[in-house]
């Protein structure tokens, strides 16, 4: 009898639906895969013939980019439809569009859309697997998993008691949310930081610990994570501005020393240099931002495997 | 002595230049491959090598993406240029668009284009095979192909006298007039329908009956293709506007008690839930629109088949 | 002892760091490639598992295409960046841009940007190969190793000597200027023509002859490369404008008689049919414009493959 645990999802919608066993699930897949990134190896057979279909509904390149990798890497082809001025989309209902897509022979969905709940209500109005790419403010659910690999990597595989603190425009943040979930379920000890309008008190019923002040929010930290400030704060109606944000709460090379030494900085990306990171410090040896950029790979060939597989299982039951 | 039909043509600009035998050969083999686009099948290596253009000149997801399947399931590189934006084609005439495209060594073009005509004109400047997505209100083979390869499998082979209504804006719409070649030369009736203003009766002499009465267009019915209705006509100057159509034509479950108990019910997509198309009866049993999804692969992936071979032997001899 | 030059770059950024030796081994390889490009042959192994990112900050659908059908070519996994509305690129510097892709697992970028210097300056920031697609006014070396390649199979591998006219809008041409490093260092000479607004005498410096009278220009050239004029001048604040450009440089049937007899007329594309070059002349046996697209092809897959052989060889040691 086989002691392995099985993955027994067709989609992955958020990290609040998995278990910390399902975590580890696709931490170890991704482990494995990650290897077949160095620059000589072949491309993995493992998704031949499927057709991927990018269904990014809000712009992004960084994502799709690493999805279109991560499954071109498993030999999948990969189609990748935006869609802002798509006919597809163009006065036809979200479910429609993934019937469709559905139709044509599509294996499996990404999508970015706009809408908090858009990943789970495809993922229930279709077949076929639907990974969430970015739901509105609801979920990023594959940047915390190679968030987390990536801690595991730095810090060791068990999390429990590790410090992570969470810096930046938290209120909205889909990263941020994804990462309470992940780093919650796997033990660590998580602290949101930053001012006030941006991380409000609430968010302690996430069992999160709010800090307003910087450097009690730094000195104790295995990890900081920064969130990227929105450009929409040069506008003087928002509160901080990004200047005011960088001078309250951008990491500098003065305000790292408050940190451990030993302590990782981390980034989802794209970085504003100078705003709420110093260049220095993002090319600094803290620095783990483009093994982040690598490992989402690795993740996300875990999740589309493990994805793909369960689809391949249930169809031939 | 082989008594097989041989496929004599580069191109496919229109259905009005095909013979019953030609269009029964593209269903021959798209029913020999559309087992192929089952699941776990692997991709058929017929066009290994190839390059397919997809010169899309005018926005269209869908049949790009259906187009871009079709080649992909075939094992070709699909490379897309949407022409809008696009530096090859400013100020650059149709045909150094294209002979350029050809000079690329590119195998195959997949062309949409506003203007009715531009894809004979094309199949005429080079010497690669040109496949029509669509030319201005002129034809939209493959759509035609499609819808009448879907109405062989659900009502027979022989559609020879069976009846089928075209209801919707059909004036300016190449769906309807590629459709209504197909269906004469298969020998099916063929009833228009919709208000004067978007069925005129001059279209009677196409050989077909206009009807503007819809209890009387749908009574006899095998099946109803319906037309998707612009969202133009939000626009008080159209006549009818949208909200007129849907009161004097929409399709809702009343007045689909008109039609037969075993007539289907197809619709080119994206439908307008709610507009043509009461949104119970799209997802109802009668509704076969997904199913032409799948077909449009199917039938796209003959068609590639089919020029590709004959252009490969022309070459050779 | 082998006694085989061999290729020492990374990077290729432009036409002047190349010695007479590299273009020649460019010219080889892109000979032996050539007829992989006859349609009935199968894709080169070459960059298998490759993945070859098309960065494209400045839109380009000609130099794209050409291109990403290189790299596919070679079987390489080609993905297009167009950096216009990119969230990739959006407040992010572009050396965080290219070492994001980096990390991504690409293995070589192709770059097109408007600033010149910006391929040279991401060579440095990254360990994979840069090739350039055109950076701002400064250099364009895959066109310059297109034309001069095609140069060499109709006037003879040897140029020494051979007499080159550049016609046109010279001042901020990077393929003027790419194309005069190259003709310069394989001994043909160069002259270029124009009017003085468009074709300073200061270009003499670079070891060509500047003629403002057409007749004189072409009359003892062995091929003529002409520029494309931008449609800019269609406003009345450039001189010359269009119509004054065509009246007085444009090349048409009576102005060709000036050239003698086995001369060649070159173009980049797109052709502005009717202004730069008279249809008549675009397609006549004189012209070798396709041709030249043809090779655009073969000489990018040469320099895919000596980068790319560069950094695999570079990396194993």
């Amino acid at each position: 009898m086989s002691t392995e645990p099985e993955w027994n999802r067709k989609d992955l919608v958020g990290i609040e639906d998995l278990s910390r066993e399902e975590l580890e699930m696709i931490y170890a897949k991704a482990e494995e895969l990650k290897p077949t990134l160095k620059r000589s190896q072949k491309k993995q057979p493992i998704l031949r013939g499927y057709t991927v279909v990018n269904l990014f509904m809000e712009p992004s390149t960084r994502t799709r980019l690493a999805f279109e990798i991560a499954a071109t890497r498993l030999s999948a082809d990969v189609i990748t439809v935006s869609g802002n001025a798509s006919s597809l989309v163009k006065g036809e209902s979200l479910r429609d569009t993934a019937m469709n897509i559905q139709a044509l022979n599509a294996d499996i969905i990404i999508m970015r859309h706009s809408a908090a709940g858009s990943a789970r209500y495809l993922s229930r109005c279709i077949d076929i697997p639907v990974i969430n790419a970015g739901d509105g403010a609801h979920e990023h659910p594959t940047q915390a998993l190679l968030d987390t690999f990536t801690l595991r990597e730095k810090l060791g595989k068990d999390l429990r008691g590790v410090k992570v603190t969470i810096l930046g425009d938290i209120l909205f943040s889909r990263v941020a949310r994804s990462n309470i979930w992940a780093l919650r379920k796997l033990g660590a000890e998580v602290t949101l930081a930053g001012p006030s309008t941006l991380v409000p008190k609430q968010f302690e019923h996430f069992g999160v610990t709010v800090i307003h002040d910087l450097r009690e929010a730094l000195r104790d930290a295995d990890a900081v994570m920064l969130l990227r400030i929105q450009h929409e704060r040069q506008s003087s109606t928002h509160f901080p501005s990004l200047g005011e944000y960088t001078s309250m709460f951008g990491l500098n090379e003065k305000r790292a020393n408050w940190l451990k030494p030993g302590a990782i900085i981390m980034h989802p990306g794209p970085i504003n240099r100078g705003v709420e990171l110093d260049s220095v410090l993002a090319d600094s040896k803290r620095s783990v931002i483009l093994e982040q950029v690598t490992n989402g790979i690795a993740v996300r060939m875990a999740v589309l495997y493990l994805c793909a597989h369960y689809a391949a299982k249930h169809r031939l039951a």
